[in-house]
């Protein structure tokens, strides 16, 4: 028999298993997906204010644009200055629109004087797999 | 009034909220983690072997260490035998624990002939930002 209690009981199942797979993406999904490394080499006297202006951007490209799923920018401990960013995009069509964006020409007008060298290489996923955050 | 439907909606409720933000972590544990770029070349008649056994032992790590939080691996579109490998450990015990692990170490052995060249960088993270999986 159904009561609201058994059914209040089957929707707390329902929401919990929801917010932990809401989101599991498909395979045609994770193939879409455009995945790049930028290798940035920064004027070390203006670091500080590199690394500002790319946190400031990479925060505006995740909370406005969709397509923007991830960023880990990293920098080298023996050298600050050279910097490691993993860009993942849902497809083309997203870094298009990102490219395009005031928040990332704001960036790019911001630090054109700061970045002495900067490689793009575009990559596919072998594997990736992380804690639940 | 408290009545046992109340009593599932606000466990409802708590449950959607724990399973939406129960490991934000804290800056103390963001600052203990230990991050490394690996960059490793493969004997590309190997590849495929390699990236297999890659996988199994990133699988087999986040399954069964709690210290290990996120691999990222990915190859050159370009250039497919040329991979990096984005690796985040809780701490740096947790590492020392990960290299001693039976998968790890027969990871290792696995792939002795097959890796080519191997560069480790610690890094230290910028930023990172995501959307929810």
């Amino acid at each position: 028999m159904t009561t609201p209690l058994h059914s209040a009981k089957g929707m707390i199942a329902i929401l919990f298993l929801t917010a932990l797979f809401h989101c599991q993406p498909t395979a045609a999904q994770e193939t879409k997906k455009m995945i790049r490394l930028a290798k940035i080499i920064v004027d070390s006297s203006q670091l500080e204010a590199y690394n500002s202006a790319l946190k400031t951007q990479m925060n505006a490209a995740i909370q406005q644009e969709p397509g923007v799923l991830t960023y880990y920018a990293v920098a080298e401990k023996t050298a600050p200055n050279h910097i490691t960013i993993l860009e993942i995009y849902a497809d083309k069509i997203a870094y298009q629109s990102h490219i395009k964006t005031a928040h990332f020409l704001r960036y790019k007008e911001t630090v054109k004087n700061m970045v002495t060298s900067l490689v793009l290489v575009d990559v596919n996923l072998i594997g990736a797999v992380s804690k639940p955050d």
